[in-house]
């Protein structure tokens, strides 16, 4: 008897945000793991006797390796229960959803992926700006600001990110980006570009600091703080939401 | 007396992927301004005494003007209504949303934003495919491959498109997708890099197409059909979900 794997991403935090298709997955879950931006008021909708297993992996903190997540993963399956795996945002977004799913097929569990609203779509519409506009801002583009060492990656297409005309969100990205921000300017993009951060995004600690790729560069050389964000930057940060 | 207008992502079709907060602000509302890709069973939610007025607009058919929606749209609201805006997928992603904004703003209306699953998300999901991997795929990218007149943008950033290492996913491309291949073939990214076509995501009309950006164009030069598409090209579209 082989158990199945749901991955649902939970958004980005705020209970409403879930769809009706990860309520009912998590109704039906025998046991959920979950991530640490997948806790609190999201594991309400599990069963009072399902195993809420916690394999968080947060900046700064110790956490269970990416092997042995996938490992509890298929043990759980393998003794035949339904599982849900929790992913905070969308599970395919920066959320190594790829390791996880190797380690079922290898196993030959079965699993479906439930999709879920990105930290960076809930932010643009906590700040009230769209994340694209006709003629100035064409083109999205999200990238995360660590790689596994916690350095800004070296590979990264500085050209890309440095288009005045597009919407560019860095995610895990406070403690590279005044480094990211220098690499910008040097290819372009000027330090006035707006841009908002966003901190615990749609949780009651949700915090949006507007400013300029810049200003916020020497913020973050000053103070990080431990909250997870999101920085935006492009011609629609300042849009101006009343 | 002043309404409030709720403006929320509907998600890509499937009413299962609307959001709590959807659902409930649905429940609520005295009259529901949808896009064509919003309708069908996501509209069960509304009151049977709510008013269900359809804006769409979708390729190749006529539609109403985007100034004459956000008219509307004020309009409904002038009357003290409860109003929904569902737009497809997230309505900061391709959606015009802007332009209604600025429309509820000149005319003094409150309006709260609330996030849908962006379709780009959800046809990575239903194709089993993840976004992002660490080393070979950091960068996500979302464009639009038409402009107001239904051709190509002449101001695409084409090396940032033709970028192998990033995940790409073109939005209403379908028609320009030839041209666009062979740009970014000229710009160096191969004929033969991986790509996938989703018609109608989430919906029963579903229908996923594996194939490579040199190939997918010479299909969709002998045919385009009229379902919605995406286009996804990149190293992880070719990912073997089982």
């Amino acid at each position: 008897m082989t158990g199945f794997v749901s991955f649902i991403g939970s958004g980005p935090g705020d209970p409403e945000l879930l769809t009706l298709k990860a309520v009912d997955r998590m109704q039906k879950a025998d046991a959920v793991l979950f991530d640490d931006l997948s806790s609190g008021p999201i594991l309400s909708h599990a069963r009072d006797d399902a195993d809420l297993v916690g394999v968080g992996k947060r900046a700064g903190r110790p956490s269970p390796k990416q092997d042995h997540v996938s490992r509890l993963l298929v043990e759980y399956a393998q003794t035949g229960q339904r599982v849900v795996r929790l992913k905070s945002g969308d599970g395919g977004l920066f959320g190594r959803l790829e390791e996880e799913l190797v380690a079922l097929q290898a196993a030959g569990i079965e699993y479906e992926i439930i999709p879920g609203i990105p930290s960076a779509i809930a932010a643009a519409a906590a700040a009230g700006i769209p994340l694209t506009r006709r003629l100035t801002a064409r083109r999205v583009q999200f990238v995360t600001g660590h790689d596994v060492s916690g350095k800004l990656p070296a590979d990264l297409n500085l050209p890309a990110l440095a288009d005045a005309g597009a919407t560019t969100v860095v995610f895990m990205g406070k403690r590279t980006f005044p480094l990211l921000a220098e690499a910008l300017n040097a290819h372009g993009l000027p330090l006035d570009t707006p841009a908002l951060m966003a901190e615990s995004v749609s949780t009651p600690d949700q915090s949006l600091h507007r400013s300029t790729i810049g200003e916020l560069s020497e913020k973050l050389r000053a103070e990080i703080g431990t909250a997870p964000a999101l920085i935006l930057y492009g011609p629609l940060a300042e849009f101006d939401d009343v």
